[in-house]
């Protein structure tokens, strides 16, 4: 038994937890607000600033961020960080926004590009010679779990890549699930199967451990119980309650174990396809994925749990999981995402395959060794 | 659900982690180490001195420290590293250490005594002007919690007062199962009931939630099946490392929920007789305070679901808990403690527990509402 555990954001999660941002203490006087653009149109931001007008906080709003967020937005949110002096970062909204408002807190304190610094692809892997400045993440999504993890994921051209070490965890995250009431159905969805890959990925993975299974077997329980009652109805409190804990312990699950293939091959098509939801990518993808792990026998006995954990309570093979989670994707209205709906094409699957393995490191932990051949299957079963 | 998250020291558990201490980055160049006398004699200095010496950190070293540690050796211990300009503390042993390095880390920065910043019995409640220097905790016992919670219990005359606030966590937490082979049978027992009750109470307590209660009940579960055996057999590996994760993931409860009066009742009677051991002191009351909550029937269901994962699996009734309590005790052969042994004193229990209501803030969260009778009668019928 031997685990890492270092997670040390500061959680508030709770139903109107927005409402008491104000009374946090905040790492300064001036904040770079960093959301999409649709955080104006649904109300959410004017809330944002309320809360920061009564805590005597100025801030500026940079809210181009779009989904699969790009490299340039990054290097935009720096250049404004440094030229009106702001003290931290707020990020508001889902992945797209909060991994934007890490990545800007790195450039905020450090010259040259972000490429320079990251460890993946064309990345420079310079070392990072400056600490980040604060960042506050305000979660409206479910399914990210970035709030409670170090990680973000920048687009940069067909490279998409993740990053993050022990300075680029939150400050502070508000975890609010009555923000999470106006996220429709197939977003719901596609979250909430991102935060249950985030666990179970974590959970079948080579640097699994006994503290990493705690938070992800919960999680994994509360997805299985509530995901498909939130896509059903966004005003049922107690599932969206379920599916945002679900998220923030899969956050957990990333910072004390890791992902594995399926968000390689993942962040492999949607660099092309920048369309393609990330969530979306992954249900696509994950019953070739859990398919190929089912056959090759390498995490049986971890997928013989999760299936019990979804419900399969007696099952008893490794394909257990794959019917559970088919039936779940089912359930939720999703299982029967096509590629080609986002564009991809067939021929751009090799390249897209190589592209993965190039960019993510996440192949090294998985329980399976994957071949080139491997990768190229599931993309190619997934292909519809 | 509501809760707030924070735990933000790193913690590095498994066996043999203290033997890669020297690979850890260092807040500082020199240290002070705190420990209680035997560790010298048993060679766990030396250990970590050599690993102290292969990274190139000086070290001078306090090991006065007792059982029911004193306000005296925190400010002896602050008055050297203020002389000798020490950077940081390693508290190396069980709570008494490791809550007195805390302790000595807020001395060490701050002007007065300890006492001005203590905010119970006569504490004179003053807000502490300067952050603590950082603390690094070895832990060589399964009990405390101490390595993930800011929390340090320190005695001073016939006080004995719980303290700590968000910069008291450690920097840094080794945990490592194999140094807890050498505590003897009954020691084993006593802390491995500590951690059962850090994790009970924070269940049962009024601000208990989702996320702390994942913590007690796996700390809970873990006790169960393997305190027993770790009493039995100290080589025992694997019970080792059961009762080492149990009691850290209790030190997380204490984080993220709190304790009850059954830890206020017990630092009001070895504030009185500090050589009774903290564990059995709550061992000692345990079954009157739970015996009063089953009969109050503030937390019914709590009590049932903890004799449910403690064995009796067709719980029915608070008592269940009680039973399966007595049991558990049994099974560590200290179902019989007496106060008597410890020499206390019937005619002292009414100004113990006076004693316990002035210095404890714990009253405040337990599910039960605390009548001076109360916790009378529980002195009384625990007292034989």
């Amino acid at each position: 038994m031997n685990f890492n555990f270092y997670m040390p954001s500061r959680v508030i999660f709770g139903k109107g937890s927005l409402n008491n941002l104000h009374k946090q203490k905040f790492p300064g006087k001036k904040a770079l607000i960093v959301a999409e653009v649709f955080m104006k149109e649904i109300g959410y931001l004017k809330r944002l600033e309320e809360q920061l007008d009564k805590a005597d906080i100025s801030y500026i709003l940079f809210d181009k961020i779009v989904p699969n967020p790009i490299k340039e937005h990054v290097m935009e949110g720096a250049d404004i960080v440094k030229k009106e002096k702001c003290d931290f970062i707020i990020g508001m909204g889902g992945g797209s926004s909060i991994d934007s408002a890490k990545s800007i807190a790195i450039m905020s304190t450090n010259e040259g590009d972000f490429w320079d610094y990251m460890t993946r692809g064309t990345g420079k892997k310079k070392a990072i010679p400056n600490d980040p400045i604060p960042v506050i993440a305000v979660s409206t999504t479910s399914g990210t779990g970035t709030e409670a993890d170090p990680w973000m994921v920048i687009t940069n051209g067909k490279e998409k890549v993740g990053f993050g070490y022990d300075k680029t965890f939150p400050y502070l995250s508000i975890v609010d699930p009555e923000l999470m009431k106006s996220i429709p159905p197939k977003l719901t969805a596609y979250q909430g199967f991102d935060a249950l890959f985030h666990s179970a990925e974590g959970y079948i993975n080579k640097i699994a451990n006994e503290m990493s299974d705690l938070f992800a077997l919960k999680s994994i329980e509360l997805i299985g119980k509530s995901l498909a009652k939130a896509v059903a109805n966004g005003e049922d409190e107690e599932a969206r309650e379920n599916v945002a804990m679900a998220s923030t312990l899969a956050g957990i699950v990333q910072s004390v174990s890791d992902c594995t293939a399926e968000h390689s091959i993942e962040h492999g098509l949607s660099a092309y396809y920048p369309k393609l939801e990330h969530g979306a990518g992954l249900i696509a993808i994950s019953r070739e994925y859990y398919t190929l792990l089912a056959e090759s026998h390498d995490c049986d006995e971890k997928m013989i749990n999760m299936a019990k954990i979804l419900g399969k309570k007696d099952a008893s093979k490794p394909m257990d999981f794959v019917n559970a989670l088919v039936e779940l994707q089912k359930a939720c209205g999703v299982d029967n995402i096509k590629l080609s709906d986002y564009g991809v094409k067939r021929e751009d699957l090799p390249a897209i395959a190589q592209n993965s393995k190039f960019t993510s490191g996440l192949y090294e932990t998985d329980p399976h060794d994957f071949s080139d051949e491997d990768i190229l299957r599931i993309l190619e079963k997934s292909y519809k």
